[in-house]
């Protein structure tokens, strides 16, 4: 029996109901952060864009962990399947290539070190702690939550565009093809959102499914925030 | 710092040496357990076949779940890189293929039908936990310990050549073209296994480290046996 046969199991709302409603996390999402809206508005010093990069680069090494744990726990194989493409995007397929090659190339360029980014030397606790606890959320909740939290991407994808402006405009030092990755991550971001939409809506077919989904979009959203928050309180605004 | 900097750390022995040492679970292996030897004597019946198959459809479809625990755990882009093609080994790049879809075909060849595959009806309790077993070690232990339990499938590759002339000398209802992917296995089987050899060689620089491998890989010869002697008790030889 595949999951489609059993729509309406449970209370469970139709498949485009509940993509409405995880739709509204992304009201709760970090846009409007403060420490966003500093990066953005360019208004963070040079060794504050620094902070942001090297911590950002430790949660996207994150990423390919949380990615093999959704796999790891999904009995699904036209779910793995979909899923397994996120690793090489991440990873690359061959050295040099893949995001997190491309995070790095920006922080060598906003002036950090490999040094600084081997060592983590730069990553606040608060921080860690947060991507940490996403990727031993993936390790232990079920495939389906972890899917779920990693919706979030598919709301950062209109905020890639802001980004990559605010570097033009507000960080000229920085070299303009370590940025380009912001524009270039865009499409791929919508479709893999695209794709995580219609296995949460084919796989959540009971109501304690989809609240469990809700839930875990929920965490990813604190996970997001916390990260923001540490960055802002370590890194305040000058008077 | 990269691992193959530190080779002599701690009382480790060279690459070499520690290869061979683990080479010596080769012979603890299962080539002769006497399940495998009625199965290759052609002394099993059609039904005690069909219960080999489906049993071991079930280990198979545990691959890419352990696969992914490794790359789950392993904080080295390099490796993640390397081990991530064996997803798609197993399950495929699109709907049909994968290694997972050719023990499939093997076992309707043999007369099983997908109600027996996809409800694990004829998966024995010893063998399902020992195939868990294999799973839960690669969640819970280093990356490292999973790679070198894996190695077993280097030393399975001679056995193919000898299965598939099993199966054409003694078994001729099965369809050809099912068993043909033994064949065609031996090759990958051989390139992973020598790939998950260099990895150890470069990222096992202490003793203890190359110590867990040992233990990895005699776990591993412990699940497969496992398997067998569960088989060999469930089906046992006819008087």
């Amino acid at each position: 029996m595949t999951a489609s046969n059993v729509q309406t199991a449970a209370g469970a709302v139709p498949g485009q109901e509940f993509l409405a409603e995880l739709d509204q996390y992304s009201a709760r999402y970090w846009h409007d952060h403060p420490f966003h809206a500093r990066l953005h508005a360019g208004r963070l010093s040079r060794e504050q864009l620094q902070a942001w990069v090297a911590n950002r680069f430790y949660y996207q090494k994150c990423i390919p962990l949380k990615d093999a744990a959704i796999i790891a726990n999904c009995l699904e194989v036209e779910v793995r399947r979909r899923w397994t493409p996120r690793l090489s995007a991440q990873d690359g397929v061959r050295s040099g290539g893949g995001e997190i090659e491309e995070w790095r190339h920006l922080a060598l360029a906003v002036g950090l070190t490999a040094a600084d980014l081997d060592s983590d030397a730069l990553v606040i606790p608060g921080v860690r702690f947060a991507a940490d606890a996403y990727v031993s959320f993936a390790r232990s909740r079920s495939w389906l939550e972890g899917v779920a939290a990693s919706l979030s991407q598919g709301y950062a994808a209109s905020l890639l565009a802001v980004r990559s402006d605010a570097f033009e405009r507000h960080y000229p030092w920085v070299d303009k093809a370590a940025v380009s990755h912001f524009n270039e991550r865009r499409d791929r971001l919508a479709r893999e959102s695209n794709d995580a939409r219609t296995i949460l809506a084919e796989y959540c077919v009971t109501r304690g499914q989809q609240e469990r989904a809700h839930a875990a979009l929920a965490f990813k959203s604190e996970v997001l925030r916390a990260m923001l928050d540490a960055l802002h309180q370590a890194h305040p605004a000058s008077e």
